[in-house]
């Protein structure tokens, strides 16, 4: 692993600054930096604040990492990319001889603490969340034990200082437009994901981007808010069919939603790609087994953790990233669910 | 947790014979079962020979579980049902106040090796493999760890001693045959899973006893031979397709057999069920989101994560197991992949 020098010079200066500033030798401001109990709690406060004001509460915990574990945090491991991160990050883990600790924390506060609770009971040489599942105070609890920190963060726009990885969703949306495009298709629907999450924003204004740059008007009657589960994308894609000058694709913002797409197409007695084109969002293992298979917006999930699992343990080797934040490139996979749009009818008939 | 007196008391007494046979005190038969190093090399070689003579690599090491990790190995993290085992083991060790430590061996004799380093390095109350990802003499290695251990083994048929989950995986190929013939199936293709797992037999040999209760007779071109991959389905479903008589339902032995299926349908023009009725055995979250949704045998894989996990930490405090071999039960979740067969036609067409 690269050394960053400059960060390890600036660290060794500021340990002595530290230390003239509160007057003590440089090995009490490590013991502290360390952890270690054998400090004053007077000086072990005073040189606390001098650490946290300085900015080095993550940076300088650990030279090695000593518990050779780190943790690896979820929502829900029911999320569907799951097991792909959990892939990504294991694999540079295991290679380290460290092991991966998985959690989930349901969204409950009570299970964070639990959580916490747990990690303070052993030890973690540096913590990945994935979507941050853990609310302020806790975030800054674990500032406070100075384990090392990483965002995962396929939804975007995390608005911690922690490192995050992400991906570049508004490339991603403008792709798959640009796709349909090429296809021939004019009338493209787009179900999108919550509103809440800055990823849903970038896709779909990557999605807008595509057709104004290739001259097609927005029609907001083509545009569905889903929330990127199976059932939304089945509503979503429901309601696009019914309308009286329905699209001829439609673009998922997740590939569970593209999947209930495929559904709400099944239902209405059409096929994709012949009458409909589908495309998705993520490249989920499942996008290769569904039937056909899916056209979709690859985010490289698992290498994505590879980099959080990198980046983490970086930071618990006490060496300094080279960018807080990250943005992987997404790609377009193309497959069997997108093709030209069939001939318009000589006359309407429904 | 319920605690087994018997076997409590059991290990009381073997203790106490175990001191008296090696001629020490039973503080120093303790001190060798919790591992600790106060023991002169050749009285620890004597008391761990009798150790083993009378079983008790595993059951004693702890009294409470220490490390407050458990490990959880696969052979490969792809396996479709990795996540649901996960989320079932973290769920019970999360609520234990114990980490769960996943890793992969991919199948990799240097990665098992790397795996058991890792965790010679820290701890481990207690490992669940997930089919046996580690070969005889890794597994002896376990043992002399003094690490109790448990495998979960959805493909059923593990030769170890180790306490063991599995699923009833012939009562599951009954029941799904069991069903199409009371759709009014009659010709019922199957698609195996691979020879050499005792699931797959214990699978095909449900499909049977189905077919033979309800008289009619087992025609082996109906049957295929898959690897529970979604390739070999598709294979096989085509093969079943292109029969003169081709069957009105296919069985596939796993859900990822299923889609393969599913896409040989589509790629032969056909519906599903109206033309063909399709089954598969897992029911993975994918079962739900397919395009129609699988009709298929739920194995309950987040149960079986469960159960593993309680064991593991019940081994690990020194209890013993009710019963060192458990089948969970399967039970078939219908959706809409299946239905009556299609009215037989006045005459061949092809």
């Amino acid at each position: 692993m690269p050394v960053d020098d400059t960060s390890r010079d600036e660290r060794r200066v500021t340990i002595s600054a530290i230390a003239r500033e509160a007057g003590v030798s440089v090995p009490t401001v490590s013991r502290v930096v360390n952890g270690r109990s054998d400090v004053a709690p007077q000086t072990r406060q005073r040189i606390e604040d001098l650490l946290r004001r300085y900015g080095y509460s993550r940076r300088t915990n650990h030279s090695t990492p000593t518990a050779r574990l780190i943790d690896l945090v979820f929502n829900d491991l029911d999320s569907p990319w799951a097991v792909e991160i959990i892939r990504g990050v294991e694999d540079v883990a295991h290679g380290a001889g460290v092991g991966t600790v998985v959690s989930a924390t349901h969204r409950e506060p009570a299970a964070a603490r639990q959580w916490l609770q747990n990690l303070r009971a052993r030890e973690s040489d540096g913590v990945i969340l994935v979507i941050s599942p853990l609310d302020s105070p806790m975030q800054e609890e674990l500032h406070r034990l100075n384990v090392p920190m990483v965002v995962v963060d396929p939804a975007g726009g995390s608005p911690l200082e922690t490192p995050t990885i992400g991906a570049s969703n508004w490339a991603g949306g403008l792709s798959a437009v640009d796709h349909l495009i090429e296809l021939g298709h004019r009338r493209i629907g787009f179900v999108a994901g919550p509103r809440t999450l800055l990823c849903s924003r970038a896709r779909l204004d990557g999605y807008r981007a595509g057709l104004e740059a290739a001259g097609i008007g927005i029609d907001d009657a083509l545009i569905r808010e889903g929330d990127f589960y199976h059932e939304s994308g089945f509503h979503g894609g429901r309601e696009l069919l019914e309308l009286d000058d329905p699209p001829t694709a439609i673009f998922a913002s997740s590939d569970q939603m593209a999947f209930g797409v495929y559904e709400a197409v099944r239902q209405h007695g059409l096929r994709i790609p012949d009458d409909v084109s589908v495309i998705g969002f993520d490249d989920l293992p499942e996008a290769r087994w569904s039937s056909p298979p899916l056209t979709t917006v690859r985010q490289p999930l698992a290498q994505m953790g590879v980099l959080a699992a990198r980046n983490v343990l970086r930071l618990a080797s006490g060496d300094g990233l080279e960018s807080p934040r990250v943005e992987l490139a997404t790609s377009l996979t193309v497959r069997e669910s997108t093709t030209s749009p069939p001939a318009p009818p000589a006359d309407h008939e429904h």
